[in-house]
């Protein structure tokens, strides 16, 4: 009872009094007396929590009033519009391991962290949760595919570069053809979760939207989304720009950066959501939010950025880390392992906590590059 | 209905008119004026889908003279006799590494595409199509197994080359050691699948050959083996013949040639049954077809060529390149994801199509070695 | 029936012949005339195998009088206390390979030898055996758990000196907080399945005590414990001081003898009994059995012995040659595939086996390191 009203403190209605750390932004940001860049970082980071909320929630209210089949694409295609500003800011910084690192902390973030928290706070008030097995068995296949996809590059530059004929222009064309791949997987697993298959996904998008929550109107929905997508645009621009002098503050890695914080920051809206759900018993719900987003990331974000990165003239490949692609290899592997019987208890939610703070420790030590290469 | 009948089209009964490209292929090779390599390629390749397809029809009609258990031996030996063929040709010719891509091509193409093209067709028709799930999971296990064997020869070299003491003596040595293990694990799958836990798999071997064809007779079937066995090694060897001069003329490597184009036309009657079975909503079948022919290729076909190495005097070994054993190992990791609930849908087809084609680009873009060794 | 004598007479009670070879060992080891090390090697090696299983049985009987929760404590902490005494006297004299390669041997002997053979002869006697599969798919995920946190140090060292900033004493931090993160998730298990969820694991400890066995008074137990662990002390101390001799005149590896012949030993009891219990139809208990060793070792002798190297003043981190993370990876990967379907059937265990075979055969040709570098 008390775990459930400290944890309910956390979820997304009292997420909004983050929001009075926008003008503290922008006040630290323009009176020059006050800036510091590392105090800006953590308050635009802190700011971005409650605005990507509101965008995840004016989105869910327009897809209300637009009827199923659409509603169910625009929450697919802005459920993670935060992540994609950020990205877009970063890429237009030129920043692209930034961008690719919080890529792979977004998938490793709400697979691991998000789904983990969850089953730990769900399962320790019910003895089994039960959720979907096909349903989540696909989503857990669509991350393994995402995880040949992020592998595939890397494969290719060691093999090409061992052989003899690597080329920054092939590696782009091959990078440029997986994400054209990924994103026709996106589409046509909507087309199965909104069309031929939808009743496996019921109850989700119904029940969301009708917790107690008030219904907006069209204008209103319309109006928070703008705004908020464009707060979030500024505070972007804040705490991408103060990544650099933040790193060297704290004696922190880019990659430690981009795949832990940035990834919590843009993340969190829906960490409190997913937790919320479990500990209500709706691990169905929990998945979609949790899984559903990594693979959004994975197979929409992803390939969107990749296509952006030539507006801003500095393509960027899908080529990660090593330390990155066994992160999401395991992550992939442990998602199948947790969803293959349909039902999950709080030690599999230790278990995912446990490999997500093995990864961010590997994160942690990496020592950062000596020369910034691109 | 419209879409049933366009695939009826493409399978086993109708491939039968490829024959005529048999004496297309022997005028190109014999008659100076029109030798073309190119062309005869493409010509062989045709020429051999339609074969294949009789090679497995003869053995198939051997198979019920016989009874049960020689009939299941007799599919489990000739069922890829083609590939073997194929193999064997290129190997009498030194081109180990065309070999090798090619049973990585057979492995990943029957996983990924076959299955994929199945589940996807089978899917569309019906919305859940069922599937034994012990015989499935069983399949995906000893590919898993067949993944190992075909990881540990590289890990063997990368480490004996790093501490120092590799020998190409030694690698050889390990291959021919894990090539015995892999066929001692064929037989025992064998004498479970035809023996102790036939049960599992029956349906198959019974409904395969009474779907309104004929009986043949004892000497037509054993005739029609020999001659269409005479056949493909005829087009074999024009087919591998030509492979270098196509590399080059056509810009693709030897690997992509055999990963990609040598796989489809040695299985391509297979692909055809596999996936007429899933439009008749028979996914055991499809199952045993395409992950069946994966496993025949990786514990039978591949050992013995290995051994056959030796009678010609250029002994291959099981070392793939890292693009290789990624993409089987994958192939592996989404087979079992894919198996391990028993059922499928047209979502899970395209999951596997689009692991398919991601490898696929991955080879094509893979450069050519700036030289040919061994 | 004779197969089950047969087996029988190599199964607990009878391995108690085994104990004339204490002093056989004790004699070799101090009659200057007699002293060999390769026969001391191998007669400690046998004499090892039933004091393993005395202490095994001493801390059976003790865990009975103690009530079930500390009694699983004990089970927890003492069940491979001989694996966890070779390791302490290895360390002490500075042999970290051998400490680590026996750590990975006790994961991949228990997992694909000890639950191969166990699966093969308990199959064949058997048509389809059943396990409780929520339990053993938990501790499929705790060894896919163990296996990332074996791979992430090699992972840190290859990146970190790539990327240059690597360090030894970076590395030993990394291992300390990864061997933390290890201990505290056994913690959680051991939680897990003796406290909230116990019933999932319940009839293990129940009738393993009462098999037509001897209760031993509190005194008796605790004296067979003391003395058992003494030996075990004594015989791991010749052991361990004539491995480098029997290395040499064998011309082994100090890996191969590590991971195969040391795993073997230190593990042989719990061996006979998991394929007893196999042929008893009682799969729980052999997953128990197997499994949780694995377990035990992975999460709590390792990080245990990673603590302890502290006092040794030779500090051992947890980076692991490439061979062993393969091995291990693949067997954690092969477990899952095995256990998620709750049966098991005589080829799943041959498959078990022969990934076995391929990774003894691995270790078998890898060529000795020409220099020891710690």
């Amino acid at each position: 009872m008390s775990l459930k009203s400290v944890l309910q403190s956390f979820s997304k209605p009292s997420l909004n009094w983050l929001l009075v750390f926008i003008p503290v932004a922008l006040a630290i940001r323009l009176v020059p007396s006050i800036h510091n860049p590392t105090v800006l970082f953590v308050v635009a980071g802190l700011a971005i929590i409650p605005l990507a909320g509101l965008m995840g929630e004016a989105t869910d209210q327009l897809a209300q009033r637009t009827g199923e089949g659409i509603g169910g694409l625009l929450n697919a295609t802005f459920g993670n519009a935060a992540e994609l500003i950020i990205g877009l800011i970063a890429l237009s910084k030129g920043m692209t391991n930034v961008v690719k690192a919080s890529i792979t902390g977004s998938i490793i973030g709400n697979i691991l962290l998000v789904l983990g928290m969850s089953c730990l706070f769900g399962g320790w008030k019910f003895h089994v949760q039960k959720f979907n097995r096909t349903a989540a068995r696909t989503s857990a296949t669509l991350l393994l595919l995402a995880a040949v996809a992020l592998v595939i590059p890397s494969v290719f530059h060691v093999e090409a570069s061992r052989i003899g004929g690597w080329t920054a222009a092939r590696e782009q064309q091959l990078s440029l053809s997986i994400a054209i791949v990924l994103i026709l997987t996106y589409v046509a697993s909507l087309f199965f979760s909104l069309g031929t298959h939808k009743k496996l996904y019921q109850g989700k998008s119904t029940e969301k939207g009708h917790e107690g929550e008030d219904v907006w109107s069209l204008s209103k929905a319309i109006w928070m989304l703008v705004i908020a997508t464009a707060l979030v645009a500024i505070m972007s621009e804040f705490l991408v720009g103060t990544i650099e002098a933040v790193r060297v503050s704290l004696g922190l890695t880019e990659v430690f950066v981009g795949v832990i914080i940035v990834a919590i920051v843009g993340n969190a809206a829906e960490h409190s959501t997913a937790i919320l759900m479990a500990m209500r018993n709706k691990m169905d719900l929990t998945f979609g939010i949790a899984v559903g987003s990594s693979l959004q990331i994975a197979l929409f974000v992803a390939p969107v950025l990749v296509f952006a990165s030539y507006a801003f003239g500095a393509p960027m490949n899908f080529e990660f880390s090593l330390p990155e692609i066994v992160a999401v290899v395991f992550a992939a592997g442990v998602a199948g392992q947790i969803s293959g019987d349909g039902q999950s208890n709080w030690l599999e939610g230790v278990q995912l906590l446990s490999v997500y703070v093995v990864l961010a420790i590997l994160f942690y030590f990496m020592p950062a590059p000596l020369a910034h290469l691109p």
